[in-house]
């Protein structure tokens, strides 16, 4: 499914090398400043070009096609286009066949019986994370009282992230990473029982952002090994402030007032220059692939803003919803 | 929200100590067979009385009171209820001004406005995964290709989970958890591309479990600190099977085939017997509360089933997507 | 599927010759005022046994079984419960194999492929009105500001409407009418573009009233008829009331504050007890058959009361939907 | 709400006078052949240019952005987009303060805050009918099996259409008209208890389509006026064709395998060169307003390829659901 929210609606579309990646925004309020500056920052934090990321580089312009007047939202669906300029479509056609290992491509293949584009990954690529992004600065908009910093914490299982990603590219080789989010200045009560913890919807996002294996929220795994007249966070003011803050922000799914806190596994880029093994589709055999094109060492580098932008979208829509209960 | 799903659809319903939990599930085919025995196991592995979990025991006698005919399953949306008869909520009267650290009082409090029913944590409560378990049962019956085994793996940090209960008893403290699970026997191509992949599904559904504070899917958290070459699964065969299984059975989001494994992570019971700080939200002064009524020293213990349950629930709904798709 | 509503939600379930008919509404704010006894008079409006209606007569006691606690709504899930208690599920056992000519017989059991409990149409039984009519009493509660009446203007094609059914009656044979609803109290602006304007989300309901076969907003059908230039209704002050009320209330599928305005045409009732040809569906061969069992000679007689409950619904859903715009 | 569908899910958005028109198909199968081509019957059938229509002509090229991969869908969620290029927003500025009678306008302006595209009514416009065309092009394609035809068969009351144009151009008046369509070949069984009837699916898409204001399936409103021995159609063979089609192909909210027929009433056009009194909403005072501008006499005329789209779009999604069902 394309889409996602129930107030904050948003529904994405588009390729790796197709013609265009675009998010549409339904149910977003009306008299929303916006222009198309205000995406410059987030999407240049998203784009490629540093030490450790793909070679391809998009200029990434935004337009703002539909739900925009005078530099205001108008209240209607708000369509945000970008369009592809560097593609190189041929650099795929050799993997038509041979799917590259922790890729999508064999699963592609067998879900679309053919069908899909299988060039750069088609809809399954990382590039569509330009709309999410796009999609998170409109969501900041929404919620301006609250504010997100994403940051790459470790890479490679290193602190030193310059130092992991050298190491890895000596051996033309990729490596993952754990980001870490931290959101203050949420009200008491977004989230919505049963199925609509905080938890819930912003898992629900951040697996969709490809690579990302892993999600906790407060100590998470570490949670399980301790007791819990450890783990319990007392409170200490009637604005709920806790002495401690292992739960994250969130007790029963909903948010306490205090610093949601979430951190997110990403995996290594699947697509490495070091041979791998693998079965070509056609004829059945083994074959050793090295893949070619353009790909991101570590691909964890640029999901900060993309976990900033997943963040702001849960919590635009959570708080949206929990206007109808507050505001009567 | 408390329904979840797009075809196999569950909508949840009760409290804690109120008179009814129950679950409705719409989209659910006609002609499956279905009896009330068939949830006897998975109800009685839910259920409390065992060493390490609370001394209220419910019958929990599940009444399939719509959708049901002559043994079948209708077409027409299924009701399972269950009377709530072990209920004791006086003991929670003195909670209602004390919030319990590390519990959902605080917050149910602030987003209802004092409306909410605070008897053992109300539509909050641990017991509303009798629901979950029962949709559980009714969801196995509809991927009957599909096995599906979770087990505690680990509790307070030890693999002896006895030992760590028995220790944690005599503290009068809580404990968490480690749950795997993992599903075999599923088709490749489940899952839906952009915001319903597996893991996002998955988890959206496992972190509606009260204490779930964590989830990985495959090698998870591990996954960032693995080189590329390491992570990525050589495929060696034409169903799709790989060497190692380092996705968890799941790459760009859909089911590659190989076994389903996702690990969650609960925290200890925040309820315990052991006095801890918390804030009277009347006066607005610090109390010590001595949690009274009946708890769980380790609610993980009760968690495998409830895992098993949303794994089917998801992989369900998964399924008849998919069926769209294929059968044409 | 059995859910409607965007925030104010509503899932019904149950059959006609079950054990249960009943709801679940979620979204529904917390706070509000609710009794047992609200429901008395609304559902005494749609409860049989005057001229007209069928013999069949129910006691329908309502039961809150869940999101209720001390005379308030939680903001949880509300379910209402109603045991089916005056079944005579042995009328129907000749039926199986027989389809009522008008009736859902035949596609139901076509579609579930003999699975369908097909005793008094089971699911598609009109019996489940009674759990729209419950649902209104709780959202006629939602919007205290707004006032609900519908009529039945016309029977059998006639204003004289004890005068149509005693003919009817005396056929053996069965009469449709006009249900005519106002709504009044109403804010501008309710109502969403582009799918889910005033008259989509009415009439979607509207036609889930088994036996609706038409819907007119205003000047419905005439307006088709009319010029511009009189259809038009002239605005005259700056609180929008306007001159006329072609519009039924509606501009551009949003309320513009004058009286919401639409009529909704029953068919007669299909059960009759003249003879009628069907098709014995075992044999294939061409039957004659006289409908035993307890029928309304004017199902529209009962309309009324159900279609104040669909507006009420649609109207609360609009209004919850809305106050995420107005209220920041 | 801009998305309607559970499974073919349609997304749409733009403005009469911005940029962009377009509509994103989320849940489309894949290996449907699609060219740009296949859209140009249905567009040019909607199109204005003719006696009766608006002498804004736009060329109506569909770009199709997404979703698309040598000349096949690929299961990808399929963007189509319309660039705007015969706009003269300055048409309208006079309005921005003096509502059109029976237009959106006051309304919008009120909903939105005065931030609504106020140009051609924005969002609002019978432009947005482009994008349902394109969708039900897909959407025929989805459905190959079933043929659907729309016809104008009543104009200002009359049989005669041309004349009733005429008269009411002579008048600088505007006149409505009936729209009847019909479906054949659809299967026995589309359609989904309870709330979403055929009935219901297809008059919630049907209503939002600007000025339609009434729709009646099969004998509709005459129903109310005929016998139940009358309108009851007799089955008279297993494939349950029925002597008479008053339930216009639908039983109990389901298709039933006869010709699906409805008919929907659109009002006269609200913006006419004729003088009308309206409401200086910045003066609070009276005004009377000869609308310019380019607009249609009878924009019925071009209604019919729209309900066959929204006809298309209703029975695909329901047809799609049902392949749940029964391909297992």
């Amino acid at each position: 499914m394309n889409t996602f929210g129930r107030i904050f609606r948003i529904s994405i579309f588009g390729e790796s090398h197709g013609s265009v990646v675009g998010v549409t925004i339904d149910g977003l309020p009306h008299g929303i400043k916006l222009n198309a500056d205000d995406f410059t920052a987030d999407l240049a934090r998203r784009r490629a070009g540093t030490k450790g990321t793909t070679p391809r580089v998009e200029s990434d312009i935004p337009e703002i096609a539909t739900g925009w007047f005078n530099g205001y939202t108008t209240g209607a669906p708000l369509t945000i286009l970008f369009r592809n300029e560097n593609t190189k479509p041929g650099d795929y056609d050799k993997l038509k066949d041979v799917p590259r290992p922790g890729h999508s491509d064999f699963v592609a293949y067998h879900k679309f019986e053919g069908y899909n584009d299988y060039r750069g990954g088609g809809h399954f690529s990382g590039r569509l994370t330009l709309a999410l992004v796009a999609a998170g600065v409109v969501a900041k908009k929404v919620i301006p009282e609250v504010s997100i910093v994403a940051k790459l914490i470790e890479a490679g299982g290193k602190a030193n992230i310059d130092e992991a990603i050298e190491d890895s590219q000596k051996q033309n080789d990729s490596i993952g990473g754990i980001v870490e989010c931290t959101a203050t200045g949420i009200p008491i009560g977004l989230g919505e029982p049963f199925f609509d913890s905080v938890e819930s919807v912003i898992s629900h996002l951040a697996f969709s952002i490809p690579a990302v294996k892993s999600i906790e929220f407060g100590s998470g795994f570490t949670a399980s090994r301790m007791r819990g007249s450890e783990h319990n966070d007392p409170i200490i003011d009637s604005s709920g402030n806790t002495a401690t803050n292992h739960a994250g922000g969130i007790n029963g799914g909903i948010t306490n007032g205090n610093p949601l806190v979430f951190r997110i596994a990403v995996k290594p880029t699947s697509s490495i220059a070091k041979s791998q093994q693998t079965l070509n589709v056609k004829t059945g055999k083994t074959e050793f692939l090295t893949v070619q094109g353009r790909h991101d060492t570590c691909i964890a580098l640029r999901v900060p803003v993309v976990a900033e932008a997943i963040t702001a979208i849960a919590l635009a829509d959570l708080l949206l919803i929990e206007r109808v209960r507050k505001n009567r």
